[in-house]
């Protein structure tokens, strides 16, 4: 195998029986954190008496992501490592739980790597140290913002982050990744910082499909229905491409993507056509507004009563409903989502699946001191609907930057995603942008 | 005061300056624990400690709950105390974590007393060793089984439980005491063993409706339009006694206690009226056994594959859904529910308050091995629609066992509905049932 070993994708890695892999990976953080800064706890000692405890695991008995290397963002609780959430509340705190995400993955045989950075308590919009792999002036994006960097950089091959607007899809397109923002709950998401009960889904990071593939094959992330065995028939596919009310704010590094990607689709034989939402769902960004803010309210009770001069300005606006925004108004936008929740699955089941922007834009620039990590609106929809995502790049910007599309389907259903997302990866490979 | 110490409610405690309270409290539970057993983690030490600290806080700095003792039930994580969830998994498991809830009773003073049994994780019907404090011989309910014991037993005046079924208002009844479930996720259930996301809720035990009221507002639960703050006045009263599909269950303790209710709803001047509720509700407790088999799923599948022997029968049910549920049957159960979620809301909205039976019985007689903690049936609709509840007890079955009513009233209504509750309190308390 020529590709440096920390070049290995999870896949790639199973299949490697020889020691050195860990070693190149740790090697890799060492030598790239000064500049990435994706890692908020990162202990080699730590990792290195997890490797020998796997080592000691019987071949019959090893589990399917047998050291495989996983960065875990630090809103997730770890036995292993403090959790931290980027808050100066929980500055070296260690409470020595696994989320039940992560009993999961060990149970699989996944190696936990280390915290990722993460905003505060993955909320508010002020970035953590980290920068963009591939413009060290660029923000990675946010909230999970270490993952996905750490997933772009060859650092570990797997991540996982949290979305509760656009934190998972919105990195992945900005580090140029492939992240699966799953059906709300078909992970479990105990063990993780609350923020909206509501939108708060755990979210995979993978450099490939097939990746994506092995970690919702350990969290069973099973269709009703699964797809065929074979590959997508792309000439029998039919894409619905979704501007939705967020369009406006697409701006040149997008549209070109999304000429792009359906000009590369008719030219594999697939079928595309635009498609429109009927008009409510252009209230989904102020209904989603609504229930993180009131949502939050519930979630930062606590914090805030314990330390409220610890806590971000953005934080303490959820915790004492500085609007004073009312339980009606709350119950109707949870009320209003909920009426279109079966409407949208199934207006995506007459398509092999939706495409939709990920982003508005390529990765901003950082700015000091907010370190802004960018603009989610294009995602909160599909959070709030609940319906899977997976974000897929191929496309690149006119500062060089990647940008992503993203696929989605009707929930439950991130079988038949990760297969329509296999053909569409190659597709979309030609869009301009490679992960290298 | 006459009364003995350890008889205090949580407002004479806060009121009470003078020091000996603590180890009258202490002495309760030392002398009744071999009997009652509500207790599974219980430390005079650890007590004394936080007690030490409270002390330590001026008296301007004091919270709403100071020095006021709280069990907590077993799934709740507590920084100073193991967390066990009565399961061999987690046997003397000690993550030094407060969930959300902890952290607001601390910050409010409250001295967080130990740990109450409860079921496995909250969820099979198998009880803990907790015998009913007014028969030792019968269920004190179930999964809140300790926290309704303890409260019922003048162990402590607070208890936290959580209801995903019927775990906090079945013990209410069977204990004689109050309990408040709120609106789903009106109180954070961050840190709370999760077993059905949709259905999970914190739940709150007294013995009287003004120590709910403490409790309330410690949670910042607060209605658009707040009840006035004079009396209710039962003449200009409604309320609509519903009976609801699962009526056939309730037994003679029950009916008699819902026509002895309304009898003195009527004597003290109120109106009431039967409501019947439309068809669709008689499939609430279907659709609510959907979501928790489906969301046990995802909840116990890192527990499952890390520790399949360890594991109740009920839970491996869950995680391996065990007769093949489809997502389609979940996500129908969900989009049904959620259409009915405003349509109760404007039904219970035309009533001071709903009134629905709690129980369908006194508390069961224990059986060995399995020591059953009763029949949910009557909670799971409202627990699955959102809607707050509280117990009121007050009448008497034939075994001379408590029998209490719920008042119910539309989302985000507690503060109406404790209001209710005071005036409701007054009148039940001629029911023949006297907590001593």
């Amino acid at each position: 195998m020529s590709k440096p070993l920390y070049k290995l994708s999870a896949s790639e890695v199973v299949a490697l029986t020889k020691s050195g892999k860990l070693s190149a990976l740790i090697a890799r953080v060492q030598e790239r954190d000064p500049v990435v800064k994706a890692w908020s706890y990162f202990d080699p000692e730590i990792i290195l008496a997890s490797a020998r405890a796997l080592d000691q695991i019987p071949a019959e008995k090893r589990g399917p992501l047998h050291g495989v290397a996983v960065g875990v963002k630090d809103v997730i609780h770890t036995k292993d490592f403090p959790t931290q959430h980027f808050s100066p509340i929980y500055e070296n705190d260690h409470p020595e739980l696994d989320a039940s995400c992560i009993l999961t993955l060990r149970a699989s045989g996944a190696l936990i790597f280390g915290k990722t950075h993460t905003t505060e308590f993955a909320t508010c919009q002020k970035g953590p140290p980290t920068s963009n792999p591939h413009d060290n002036n660029r923000s990675p994006g946010g909230s999970s913002s270490g993952s996905g960097a750490a997933v772009g950089d060859f650092q570990v091959p797997l991540a996982l982050g949290t979305q509760t607007g656009g934190s998972t899809i919105r990195p992945a397109s900005y580090n140029g990744v492939f992240a699966l923002k799953p059906t709300w709950n078909a992970i479990s998401r105990e063990g993780l910082k609350m923020y909206s009960i509501t939108c708060d889904t755990l979210g995979l990071y993978a450099r490939d499909v097939s990746d994506l593939d092995l970690l919702a094959d350990v969290f069973k992330l099973k269709d009703d229905v699964p797809p065929p065995s074979t590959p997508l028939d792309l000439t029998k596919a039919k894409f619905g491409f979704v501007r939705t009310y967020v369009w406006p704010k697409a701006q040149p590094a997008v549209t070109s993507a999304w000429e792009k990607a359906k000009e590369l689709l008719v030219a594999a034989g697939a079928e595309v056509e635009e498609v429109d939402l009927p008009s409510e769902f252009d209230n989904l960004g102020v209904w989603h507004r609504n229930i993180l803010h009131m949502e939050g309210q519930s979630s930062f009770l606590g914090d805030y009563l314990t330390s409220p001069e610890l806590l971000d300005p953005w934080v303490i606006k959820h915790a004492i409903n500085d609007d004073k925004t009312t339980r009606r108004v709350q119950l109707d936008s949870y009320d209003n989502i909920a009426r279109l929740r079966p409407i949208i699955d199934s207006i995506a089941a007459k398509y092999t699946a939706l495409i939709t922007p990920s982003v508005t834009d390529e990765a901003p620039v950082l700015e000091e001191p907010l370190r802004f990590t960018g603009d989610a609106s294009f995602n909160l929809m599909w959070t709030v609907l609940h319906l899977p995502v997976v974000n897929v790049p191929g496309f690149i910007g006119p500062n060089g930057m990647p940008v992503g599309l993203s696929l989605v389907t009707p929930r439950y259903t991130e079988q038949s995603l990760l297969h329509t997302a296999h053909a569409v990866e190659k597709v979309f490979a030609q869009g301009g942008w490679k992960l290298e």
